[in-house]
């Protein structure tokens, strides 16, 4: 089958990887659309020091099953996997099991291939009204659902939402349901064109007075964003951030300590819920695709999805 | 009046410093004792820009008030001034009021001196049962306690404090009430002797494995203790900044994010609960004082103070 591996040599398409083998409590399904995620180009950059085949945003159909009731079914998957008879399993779960394997991640093979095997308990089905372009955003979308599995988000709120790409777009859209105000903050005019169209208040990070916000999430991947963020947080405001980037930065945290700032990390996200939204249609994902590849011109899709103002690119198989 | 002021030349003791008058709402307290502090040996190196008198820890006896209830009587005060009938003081209340001004800290002398001017309304009595020894740590006490107010410590709880010094043992008491289990962790094993002699339960920060404490609290105050806090807070887990240090540090947020941890900036707590822990006796802070000098000797105490080891120095008046 084709698979998209990221190898010492950077990315590599190989056309004769072996299909996975069925495992126990397993199906093997066939991939019909992945998506291209910052984290992806990341680990393009090294960052994990992962090898194997990427991809963990996608949408596919199951062929084999150990369990006959998903045979057939679209799906998604989540993204995390561990053994639930382990005692790390009641601590911390799927998400932060310290011996997971992450899909595309860590020490395990992605969706970026004809063929991804999942375990049966990670299995989402699609609902029928979701069209593959849509359901191939319900990781993603979970990701920015997960800020409101964190903070109680009030309608009062005041939010930032700092990066317009395409997680900071997801993430807007949830922020600014049940009516809470949500501005879009880039750092150019182009780069918030979309946001306008969504009927979104946008302004440029250095145009804003300090600590006007009472909630900032950072989706810029960068330092000099967090920076912005911090600048723009309340005191005693919550600042979530959704990405980070590798190394270390050099950070000044004075105003976290005098103001009091929650700082909190934010991840993998509840994918039953972010298909219920897309089934319901209450956000708009598809304004975020910007391309669909073949896989076979997988190479042309990263580079296009790396390049500044790019959101979604996705690779058909 | 003797005054200890930070001018630009550094530390200077004024022995003809203008007694404060008594303004609208304030009253005029004769200094005891008062407590140097890591925030003044910051402000010292340059932190913050301040000039004027030093000092935010006291106790003293107020002798001309504009309220008569309050003469005579000995108090501590807490240490954020602001105009109560302004409209940021319903959001922001004393302690983040965009306009306050902070004892011998942001535009304010402090209590450094024989006399110094406290609005009635930020005065606290000292319980006749507390020593003028223990009184003066009513505000870095309330500054320990400020944590419990800002997460639900739980007695399951494990949690780690970094850095045995002069506020980190005052964290670790106040965290280890209820049978939570506290870890004291330090660089070296002469800085935790108070700490084993005190039965809590002590190590170095290398000797411990990954993202082991629920909660962690940083009191090292240097880039390389926040690295190790991180390092040692469990995924979901809580990590207190109760120090900061001046400028940007080279911080790597990576864990923060995959493991989502909150990092919460925590500053100035309930001065009324530190002096009821006081007369109750349910802190030990005696055991935290290094010496005792005259305001005349304050260049010996400051430079004492700032010697690795040392916890508390008082200046007495």
């Amino acid at each position: 089958m084709r698979a998209l591996k990221l190898t010492e040599r950077g990315l590599v398409l190989d056309h004769n990887y072996p299909k996975p083998a069925l495992s126990k409590d397993e199906s093997i399904v066939r991939v019909l659309l992945a998506g291209v995620c910052s984290t992806d180009l990341e680990l393009v950059k090294g960052y994990y020091g992962f090898s194997g085949v990427l991809g963990h945003e996608f949408v596919g159909v199951v062929e084999h099953s150990t369990s006959e009731n998903w045979l057939g079914r679209r799906v998604v998957s989540t993204i995390n996997f561990a053994d639930k008879c382990t005692p790390e399993f009641a601590e911390f779960g799927y998400e932060h099991h310290p011996h997971r394997t992450v899909l595309g991640i860590v020490a395990r093979d992605g969706a970026m291939a004809d063929y991804v095997a999942i375990p049966n308990d990670n299995l989402l089905e699609v609902p029928a009204n979701v069209a593959d372009e849509s359901a191939v955003f319900a990781e993603p979308l979970a990701a920015a659902l997960r800020i409101a599995e964190q903070i109680a988000l009030l309608p009062s709120h005041s939010v930032a939402v700092l990066g317009p790409g395409r997680l900071g777009m997801l993430v807007a859209q949830i922020m600014a349901m049940r009516g809470t105000r949500v501005t879009v903050v880039g750092r150019s005019d182009p780069s918030l064109v979309l946001a306008s169209k969504m009927k979104m208040q946008v302004a440029k990070a250095e145009e804003l007075p300090t600590s006007c916000f009472e909630v900032v999430v950072d989706c810029t991947g960068s330092p000099g964003g967090l920076e912005q963020a911090i600048r723009l947080t309340k005191p005693r405001g919550t600042l979530v951030l959704k990405s980070t980037y590798e190394g270390a930065a050099s950070i000044n945290l004075t105003k976290v300590v005098v103001d009091e700032i929650h700082v909190l990390g934010s991840r993998c996200g509840p994918m039953g819920a972010a298909l219920r939204l897309l089934s319901r249609q209450e956000v708009d994902v598809t304004c975020l695709i910007d391309a669909r590849y073949s896989v076979n011109e997988a190479e042309e899709a990263f580079q296009l999805a790396s390049q500044p103002g790019i959101r979604k690119v996705l690779l058909g198989f």
